[in-house]
C-alpha cells in the first residue's frame, strides 16, 4: 500500500500516518520526492478499508498494490485449471460447446433441442428452469418440471446438463438434477448465492455481471472458491455500455486478460452479448480464435415460437452449420470440440 | 407495437405478419410509406417477447409503444404517493433525512451515531447489519446483534430504523426489528428478494442498481408492488460510468424524470454516489433543489475508525453543519426537514 | 512514480529498473514488502510515456503519483479565478445565466430571444452560428450572418454574446464579433482548436467532452492556458452512459469535484444534459445549489418552430418562470444572478 | 415516423398533429389502439429535428423509422465495397495488415519498422507524424519530417503508407505524401475535417470515436461520402466503458454488425483497444475470425524506447510470430494476407 501525501503535508502529518501504520502492524518507508512525499506500507495482511488513512490530514490518496484476490490468481497457481464434469473436461485443449434453449418450455421442445445440439457436437445442454425476468408479468420458468425434462434429455443423449439458479431454493432443487450450476449476470454479486454454490461441490459457470469489472468478477469467483469449491468456469456474456445496437457489448478482450490473471477456464456467451442470432456465428469464431475454452449458445428448435430470447436463438440447422465451421478452426488452433 | 418492414419485404411477408398478429389476438393496420412499410398492431395485452416477429422474413425491427410497468406509473395514479412509516411520512412536502453508519460496528458506535443524527434533524437511522461485500475476506456484518442495537437506538431516540437485507434469511430476521427495509443496488434485480419484500408489507427503500436504467428500476419497484406492497421509496445512488474520479456518477436527472414517470417518492444517497465526504454536502443541497423527497447519508461518530466506507462518511459535526445549511433551503422550497 | 514489481522479479530485474531510472535522471528507492517489491522513482520532471518501464522484465505495473496538469490546478493557485468579460464577471459570488437559442435562425428569432432572456435576468446571449451536426444533411448554421445578428442583439440589449466555434475558420470569424468563444463537447480534444483558442485572448467556455473524464477535461483547459489564455470557464453538459432516458447523464458531482481540483469557474448546461425542457428548471436549481458559477440554457421564442433542439428548449415564458425561482435561491446561497 | 400520443390526448390534439404533418408535406395515418393512439407520418424526405412534434400537446414521443444514413448503407449498395489503393485492395477476400510505430520518431526507427513489418507480411506502413496528445507538454510529432521518412520507407519497401491527420493543416500536408489518410477517434465528429477528407479523393481510414455509437460512426462516414469520396475504410479501435483493466473495450461485435448495415470494409485496431501488447495477438486472431477486413497494429523496433504507446507495441519479432499464426487461419477462412 502506497500513501501519497499532498503538497501541504507537514512532518507531523507524515508522523501521524507512520504511527497509525505502526499500530496496525505495518512498517513504513518514506520516499521524499521533489514535489510529493509518499509512504510505502509493508505488512503481511490485507487491511479493512485502508484504516481511514484517506481521512488523515495531509493524505492525498491511498494506492493499493496487492490484488484483492488469491485463490483465483495465476500467481498462486500457474498452470491452467481443467474442470472435470463427471468425466467430461472443460479447459485445457477442449473447446466445449454448451447449447440449448433460453427456457425449458415443454418436454418436446427440450428433447428436440437436446438431440439437435448433440448431433451438431455440443457436449452440454443448457435450459432455464428458473428465469430471472425483468418484468413480474413474464414467464418465470417451469422449475422442478423443467429440471426433470433436462434430466430426461441427459438420459437420452448423454449430454451433461446445466441450468441457472437464482436463489437458495432453486439451487437446492437444481443440485439433485444438474451437472453444472450456472450463476447468472444479475446474481454475480449475490454473495449468499455464491457462498452456497461454493459449499455445493458442483461445478459452477459464473457469468460476468453486466456492469462488473474483471476484478469484481474474479472476486465473485473467489467467493465460491473460498468455500472450498474450486470448480469454477467463468463466462463472458457482454457488458453494458452506451452502445445499444447490440444487446450488450461483448468484451472479448476479457478472455486473454483473464488467462493472464487467473488459471480458471473461461467461456463466451455470444447469444446474450449480441441479442441477435445473425451475429452469433462470427462471435463464436472470434471466441475460439481469441483463446476461450468454449461457448454457451442459445438454440431453439423453433426460434419463432420461443417464449423468450427468440431473436438471439439459432435454429438447429443454423447451429449445426456454425459448429461445422468451428470444427476445422478448432483443429487448426489445437482445440478439440 | 409497431413492426417496421425492411425495403425488400414482399406482400407475402406482410401478410404473414398480419396473420401471425391475428392469431395472437391483435388486429393490424398497414401504413405504406414512401420507402418503408410499417404495421401497427392493436391489442389489449402485452405479449411475451414480441412473438418472434423479429425473426419473420421481411421484418426489420419491432418497436414497442407501451411502457412495461403499470402500478408504479403516474399514468395509473396521478397524485404523489406518500409513504407512512408508523406515523412518519416520506413524500409530499417532507424532505426526510436518513443517516447513520455504513455498518453497525458495536453498541457504542451506533448509539453515538443515533444521538448525533437525531440532534441534527435526521428522522431515520440507517446502519448495516448484513453487509454485501465484494471480498469474501471483508467484515460481513453483526447480523442479529446489529439489529438489536438498531432497535435499542430507536427506543432511545425515537428515530425510525432502516437496514439493508440481502437474502431471505436477512429479510426474515430484519422484519422483526426495522421500520423500513432496504434493498441495495446489487440486489435491485434479485427478483426473489423483491417478491419477498413485496409480500412483507414493510416499507421498502429500493436502491437503483449500479447499471440499471430508470425503466429497469421502475420494473423492480413493479415487482414489489405486484405482490401487494405499495410502500416503495426509490433511492438514486449513482450509476457506473467511465468516470472514476467519483465512486459512481450521481444521476441527478433521474429525480425529476422519475417524478414525471411515477408517483413514488424518491430520495438520493450522495455518500455512495460520491465516495468522498467532501462532495456530500453540495450533492445533498442539489438533491433538495432538484426535488428529491429526502437523502440517505453515511455518518460515523469517528470516520477514521470506520470498518467500511470511512472516506465517504461525515462526522457528526460535519453532518450537523450540513443539515443547518439544508434547513433554510428546504424552507424556501416549501419542504420540511 | 511507483514501479510495482511482480512476484517473480529477480534482483537483476530490480537492478535493471533502477539503472534505467538513473539514466533518465531519477533516483530510486526500493521498498521490499512481504509479497511484492516496489520501486519509488524520484525526479523533477514528467517523463514521456513512462519510459517503457512497463515492458521491463519483472515489472507488474507503473503507478503515476503526480497529476498531469499544472496551470488549471488549485495546488498552483488556491483562490478561485474570476473571469472578467468586458466588465461582467463569471465566478466569485456571481451566478451567471447564459441563455438563447440552439441556432441563430434569423434576425427576428434572435432579437426576440435576446430581449426575452435579458428581461428575465440573463447576462449573456448564446446562439449557434456554426453548428456541428451529426448528419451532413442537417442545417449547418448561418455563419457570418448569424454572428452579425448576435452583434446586433448585443447592441440592442447590452447582453454579452457567445457562440460555438468548430474550427480555425469559424474561430477567426467569431473573434471579431463575440465576447466569449465556446468550444463544444465534440471538440474538447481538438487540440489544434484548443491551441488557437489559447492564442486568442478571448474568454473561452470549454464544454466537457461527452466521454471525457474530469482529468482529460482539465488537460484540455491546460492546453488553452499553456498558450497564455487564462480565461477559461468549464461547462458540465452531461456525459454519455448506458442510460438513454435522458439525452446525456448530467454529472453534477463534477462541479464540487472541479472546485476541489481547480481554481477555474464552472457552469452547467442542463438543456443538453437532459434533452427535455421539463427537466431543465429542476436541474438548473440543482446546479445553483451544488455550487456552480452559472448555467447555460437553451431558450427559443417558439420552441415548436426551432430548427434544432426544440424539445430541450424553454420558451421565454418558462425561462422567465425559472429565473424567478432561481433568484431567491441564489440570494439564500449568497450568489448574485 | 411514428408519433405516439399519450393517454390523455384529445381529438383536438390529434388533429393538430395531423395538420402540422400536412403542412410539412406528410400524409398521416391514425391507428387507434386499446390504450394509445399512434399517428404514422408518410413522406419522402427526412425532416429537420422532427418539427417540434414532441412539444405538441398530447404527444408522448416521436419514433423515427428511417435510418439517418444513405450512402454508407447496404440497403443502397448490397455488394461489399473494395477500396483500391494504388493497386492494392482493402476489402473482398483480403485481410490487410497495417503495421508500424505509434509515432515516427526518426529515420532509423521508421525504416527498421518498415522493413520488419514488410518481411512479416504487412501491406501498409503506419506512423504518426501529427500526434493528438492529451497533454500539451507531450511530444507532438515530427510533422513534415515524419511524412518524408514515411515516403522514403515506401520507396524502399513498396509498402503503402498511412498517417493520421488532425486538422486542415496536417491534412493538406499529408495529401502530398501518403496513400491513405487516417482520421482518429478524437476527430470522428470533427465535421470540418470529415468534409475536407471527403473532398480529397484519398482513401480514408475512419476510426470509431471512443464514445461513438455504430450509427454515429456510419454518419461520420456518410459525411465523407457525401462530398464524393467513396473510399472509406472503417476501423474499430475500442470504446470507452467502465472497464479500466484494458485501455478501451474492443467492440468486436461491431464488425459483423457493420457488415450487415453497410457495404464498407472494416478493420480492427487491437493495439489501442487493449493498451497491452500481450493481448494483441489473440485479439488479432479474433478480428480475423469475426470477419474483419484487416488489422492495424502498433509495431516498434524497440518498444522499450518508444516515445509513446510502448506498452501496447509489438516488437518486430513478436509481430512476425503473430502474422505466422494469422496466415494459416486466414487461409482456412478464405482470406488472403
Amino acid at each position: 500500500m502506497i500513501i501519497v501525501m499532498n503538497k501541504k503535508a507537514s512532518e507531523n502529518n507524515i508522523r501521524a500516518v507512520t504511527e497509525k501504520l505502526g499500530k496496525e502492524g505495518f512498517s513504513s518507508h518514506i520516499i521524499r520526492g521533489v514535489e510529493k512525499i509518499v509512504v510505502g506500507a509493508i505488512g503481511d495482511r490485507q487491511t479493512i478499508c485502508s484504516m481511514g488513512l484517506e481521512l488523515m490530514e495531509g493524505v492525498e490518496k491511498v494506492v493499493p498494490i496487492m490484488k484483492p484476490y488469491k485463490l483465483v490468481s495465476r500467481e498462486v497457481k500457474s498452470e491452467d485449471s481443467v474442470i472435470n464434469i463427471n468425466g467430461m473436461e472443460i479447459g485445457g485443449n477442449n473447446f466445449t460447446v454448451i447449447a440449448g434453449p433460453c427456457a425449458v418450455e415443454n418436454r418436446e421442445q427440450l428433447l428436440l433441442a437436446a438431440e439437435g445440439v448433440k448431433a451438431a457436437g455440443a457436449k452440454v445442454l443448457r435450459g432455464g428452469a428458473f428465469k430471472p425476468r425483468t418484468s413480474p408479468y413474464s414467464f418465470q420458468g417451469l422449475e422442478k418440471k423443467g429440471l426433470e425434462f433436462l434430466a430426461e434429455a441427459r438420459d437420452l443423449t448423454g449430454l451433461k446438463i446445466i441450468t441457472e439458479v437464482i436463489d437458495s431454493y432453486s439451487l437446492e432443487m437444481a443440485l439433485d438434477y444438474v451437472d453444472i450450476i450456472q450463476i447468472g449476470a444479475r446474481n454475480m454479486q449475490n454473495f449468499q448465492l455464491l457462498r452456497l454454490a461454493g459449499k455445493s461441490q458442483k461445478p459452477v459457470v459464473l457469468k460476468r455481471g453486466l456492469s462488473a469489472t474483471v476484478e469484481e468478477w474474479l472476486m465473485a469467483a473467489e467467493y465460491i472458491m473460498s468455500e472450498g469449491n474450486y470448480q469454477v468456469i467463468l463466462c463472458e456474456r457482454g457488458i453494458r455500455t452506451f452502445e445499444t445496437a447490440t444487446r450488450n457489448t461483448l468484451d472479448i478482450s476479457s478472455v486473454p486478460l483473464i488467462k493472464r490473471l487467473s488459471h480458471l477456464p473461461i467461456i463466451v456467451d455470444p447469444s446474450h452479448a449480441a441479442g441477435d442470432w445473425h451475429l452469433v456465428p462470427p462471435l463464436a469464431k472470434a471466441a475460439l480464435a481469441v483463446g476461450a475454452d468454449g461457448i454457451m449458445v442459445e438454440v431453439h428448435p423453433n426460434p419463432m415460437q420461443a417464449m423468450c430470447d427468440g431473436p438471439q436463438s439459432l435454429s438447429i440447422k443454423k447451429f449445426t452449420a456454425m459448429t461445422e465451421e468451428l470444427k476445422p478452426l478448432a483443429a487448426l488452433l489445437s482445440r478439440q470440440i
